[in-house]
């Protein structure tokens, strides 16, 4: 029952080809197929295409179908190929004519448009909030353990004094980055494209700034060849944007696995998150780590396969485009549920004492030492090799850690200061 | 000369694998190391680690420095791994110990990253800049030539009317997103991240809200963990960020590359912006556009490529990082000379009339003729019915284009209302 | 119920965080499985682990799976986190003591393994059978057209003549190459890695070469480690492999939207394998096309998705790897279904007659035209600028295309021995 | 000086915008188009275009470059677009009329495609020899160590007993996975496309099996439209090949600098692999191991790039191809570096004892303890209970590591097995 059907038969492996997961996905869609139809409704309705009876027996039928929506008795048969038949099939069923004028003056591909555009802004505001809670819980645990001194690593290797509250609140700074992205692809989909019908618009007198109000989107994308060519931006845009997020989760997860290690042990997780092994009883896995690491990376690879299913196609639609909405509803799914078990397991992780006494730490302390020759007035250059020369011969004492009093060092985080910039 | 050189002579092959060009890259930064390098000297001084003596003599050498960059007479020789240490033997071979002291509380990771971030900061500006200009050409092109029509395509199917009006000020429309991800990759940058040293900041009593006002930030990355990991953040934000410009640029190239095909016939370019062919003496081919199309390709590969390298890295640094530096820098530098190219070549691109009644074209018109019977009172689904029987029975004729009234289309482009968009 | 499972309840969201799809991706695998189990049972029997009444009742159950999973009623019951807790649970709810020791000397990463490969290997073949009935229709059409003409073009500018023929066997003769990689492909999935256990083997005095000819394997992936770091790497390979082929078809997809556009109409396909537009009622789109072309660029992501996933991780198992079984099967199970496709889809197309004399392809012939004119004797570059300037001064006659007689070219398609390659 | 140029002055900035960096890539080529314009201009002679005298004239000029090029003085001016025009411009000078017949029948596309074609063939075969190289090393260090036991990991825990000579060995069975997919490479690039001009092959009577024989390919790419888009195909294959052996390189190099970390322990390098730090004297950094890694991931993401530059182009050249030349050459001369540096840096790694008595590692040895149980009758799935109640209650006591007898294991490495896989 497909709306653009010629009366010809189509081969049942084809069909299945062409129409792919789409109802499936548009499950996602939906909802805000129906807020947009009720607002494409009202402005046909204000500028005399549909009578104001029409109107409102439209806007009732698709209330009642938002309702079968919430109470989970809506369903997209197999006879339809995608959210937007079924709904107009639904409408013409119980309105005759009156339901056949509801795609007066916009096209299918303007209802996806509009529909994913929703979506993504819905959403977009979800993550962002999940990731300002994630930050508010680092926030929290920097705190809570900041006196707590861990050994710093370069290239792996032991190289200065670190703390928990260090490394808890450097990626409660480094989320915000990503929250500074997430505003501009908010902004981005805040653009309503409703009215480009299949990409050239129409001759219909439709009343845009209607609508764009009536949707509540914050500006209109104007151009028709702009409005359609956002399809593929905004994915894009979306899926980049949480690729940056799932950077960030992914490099922090490695951290939390490496830290698991017996060879480090400086963290511990209760029993629910670790998992076992079919062979060896003693196994505590970090699988839930491991997976979020795992997924921020196959989240980090989509807004390339984006681009190379996007790249060098002329403007105007193709129906490649059809295959950029799973990915980028796959990515919004998918970090929410990543976003909602990160803040849940990295709430009840266990802080070790770690004993840098430990022989392996001991040179840790060697910068604080040539920082105590400076301050007695030597040049740095000079401190740092007779530092040097203790190392080399075997002759090195440390001498525990030294307060760092400047901003952003881990006897001073400046956690009040990082809270602020959420602000701005 | 390597700073950390501890006396051990290490094989060429193995030099030349680690420095790589770096030499050659860092001429990009020595302007930046040197501004940094002030600025921390000043705050040396503020904090008495230098007197004011040494840090006028500091200065003054920096600014010589300086001068010989812009003369050109700035080399980092051979002896030199990159530009930092060539900076730091030149400010001791000039002031001895007083030179010594300028490395006295940061490291060359501190360097690096403060030096990329200002290169970043600045030129980012550039790119922001250069697009707004393009923007411009492109809105001044929609109004110029918003009378000629062409043929809009879907799936490469002739499908409704369009116009170079709407074509032009589409992709200006389109640049306007790319310049909100800049906007947001310029906030990203513009967080000073001196003082971190190796990552895990210093005993040393630095103050770096004074090297934030020295330097121009406007804000710091307080945390020294994050901003050691902000080396890695702000590569791919970067050219994420110029990845969806290229995005749009690509696609634009690659629309010129079809139009001017003789199948479509639709632009044309001067002779110095066409190549000819070693054996076909007749060709004119776009290859500006095909350059500009490629390289905006090689563009849109680099954020994953410094996702490859950055990824599953517990923190720390890792000498990997080096290798972003080449990549971004890259980045930065192709997308000013594309846009340069760019803005210079669609200036003076020659738009041909197109015949919107030859036959291939003759189908645009159904949209509009299934407008009229709705305007005449039938619903869409029954007068796309009729349309629909007259094109199967071949008894179909177009009537010509409609006037389009509502916004952003064909005969209404809003182009003040896209121009005013770049205020927001 | 899961086997590792320590006694400690899970968090219900945790659970479905972990074991993801993989219920229904092991569909695939359960075949497999059953294989795998019934040789490793066969080996332990003949190493004296079992007894052979124990491998009798233990073979005769696993063909009572196979049994129900050929005729549909096997089912992985939510109970279950994957198809091996599954098998191994039917085993021991009826045959107790004996049906808990099908699991000696091997682990589940050892099944997954194992169970992948085959899986793998079989289809691998699969792919290229299909890749090779693809070839044979292509030159048969290439046979079938190979008089018929068409415009060459480079940089989409029309260039020299070219043919049907050259067309259809062009990609005939590219998809061999991308047989040449499958063939590695295949070699490098024919490794047995049964026997590595967790990744280290075990002291059980396992017959890794009887299994290997129980499962006709043609070689050991030997090193346990190796065996089990193959785990990614056979994943790499594969979805690189199908990953060219995609690239080959997905170029031929691109070909065959443009050569369908109104500005070329070179070809056409019957109404069933086009699409309408729920606006435009004459529009006849390459839906089919456009997705075969979107999915095979889609499938050239996974390799890059794959890195990503697995990258700068250290040996050994990890999580992680549970998401490229996803992947992997994803891509195999969609290359089959676009190789079918598009061998019906390209097996109907329709062949149009082009019009070379029509003014926009006069320029076509000027290499045979410069031609006569070095068989006349003129050196190339000579008759190269006689011709381009009769070319400027808008003088030029074409004369029509000559013969071309070397082996490849338009005239002489060598598809015998094109088809002859495939043999070697 | 371009050959195609027809008098027109084209802008410097465009110039180089087009013109890149060809000049310096060339140089890699400048060999190999003198092999092939040598076999050229002997099949013109053979079919007659050229007379004896004019081929042995252009062969002795082409000689002549040949020695320049050996002794280095061999240079290619600023007023060369590429080595092409260099080459040519050369013959024509010092032939005059004869010079300008080498052109005859072939195109500029055709010559980069054989030159970048025997670039391939040649240099694949070299990174072949050096893996071999590595292989042998790496069987060689696992002989030597094959006593020395590791801790396996899995998930990053501690899981059971691994060796030096399970490890070394690992990654050389895993690079001759790597061996076969870069024999598929080298039969794709062993196919000669001379003489498919622009792509479309010309009306000259051509001997292609000629100059197939005269340039040792083994055999051709027939259809020139084919051998044309074998431009693409053959870099993606060669950098999707270099790719693969990068990511075993890079696992490897992962591996060497965690194990490397004080936290593991387990290996060191000579000083003159290590670097130090600007500020902490007592560094001794795994660099190379780290630029390894750094590089190896830059090379796994070329073959990425290449799909985004080909990707969705029509058939046909494009003069983006231009720019795959600079990605094709950069992979292959990096990956040649890279294996000798490995090789080299590998060779002198010093293996440590590591006491797997410590009590980090003492549940290493579950699975041998519950293998014992076995061996004593009980069910896996009991014996496994058994142990892990040990494990829960901490009366665990590790028996120390059984002998593992199976193929492929700690105790029975089958390098000789792994070695003759090499030979097939």
């Amino acid at each position: 029952m497909k709306l653009w059907d010629k009366g010809i038969s189509i081969d049942k492996k084809i069909e299945k080809f062409t129409v792919g997961n789409d109802r499936e996905l548009d499950m996602h869609l939906a909802e805000y197929d129906i807020i947009a139809s009720k607002a494409h409704a009202k402005m046909l309705g204000k500028v005399g295409i549909l009578d104001a009876g029409e109107v409102e027996k439209i806007l009732k039928e698709l209330d009642e179908l938002n309702e079968q929506l919430e109470k989970g008795s809506f369903v997209i048969e197999e006879d339809f190929e995608d959210v937007h038949s079924k709904i107009e099939f639904e409408l013409t069923k119980k309105l005759g004519e009156t339901g056949k004028k509801i795609h007066t003056a916009r096209s299918r591909n303007d209802q996806v448009l509009v529909a994913m555009q929703l979506y993504f802004k819905e959403n977009l505001k979800d993550i962002h909030m999940k990731t300002e809670d994630l930050i508010n819980v680092l926030l929290k645990l920097a705190e809570e353990h900041k006196e707590k001194l861990l050994p710093g690593y370069t290239h792996l290797q032991v190289a200065m004094p670190s703390s928990f509250g260090l490394w808890f609140s450097a990626y409660a700074e480094l989320l915000i980055d990503d929250i500074y992205l997430l505003e501009a692809g908010q902004k981005i989909v805040d653009q309503n494209p409703l009215g480009s019908a299949a990409g050239y618009g129409s001759s219909f007198p439709i009343d845009r700034e209607f609508t764009t109000k009536e949707l509540g989107f914050s500006d209109l994308k104007y151009n028709v060849v702009a409005a359609q060519m956002s399809r593929g931006k905004c994915e894009r845009t979306v899926t980049s944007n949480i690729s940056s997020l799932a950077n960030t989760l992914s490099r922090f997860a490695m951290d939390v696995c490496l830290y698991m290690s017996q060879n480090f042990d400086f963290i511990t997780f209760p029993d629910e998150l670790t998992t076992g092994s079919s062979i060896m009883p003693h196994k505590k896995n970090p699988d839930v780590f491991e997976l979020i690491r795992g997924k921020c990376n196959k989240l980090q690879a989509i807004a390339n396969e984006m681009i190379l299913i996007t790249n060098n196609l002329p403007s105007g639609y193709h129906r490649d485009f059809q295959l950029i909405k799973e990915n980028s509803i796959y990515a919004v799914e998918n970090m929410k549920e990543i976003l909602d078990i990160f803040i849940h397991s990295i709430s009840v992780i266990k802080v070790k004492d770690v004993d840098l006494n430990d022989e392996k730490y001991k040179y840790l302390f060697t910068v604080d030492s040539i920082n105590d020759l400076v301050m007695q007035g030597n040049s740095f250059r000079d401190a740092y090799k007779e530092i040097g020369e203790q190392v080399q011969n075997n002759t090195y004492k440390p001498s525990g850690s030294k307060k760092h009093t400047h901003l952003g060092s881990k006897d001073n985080l400046a956690l009040d200061e990082i809270r602020s910039k959420l602000k701005k």
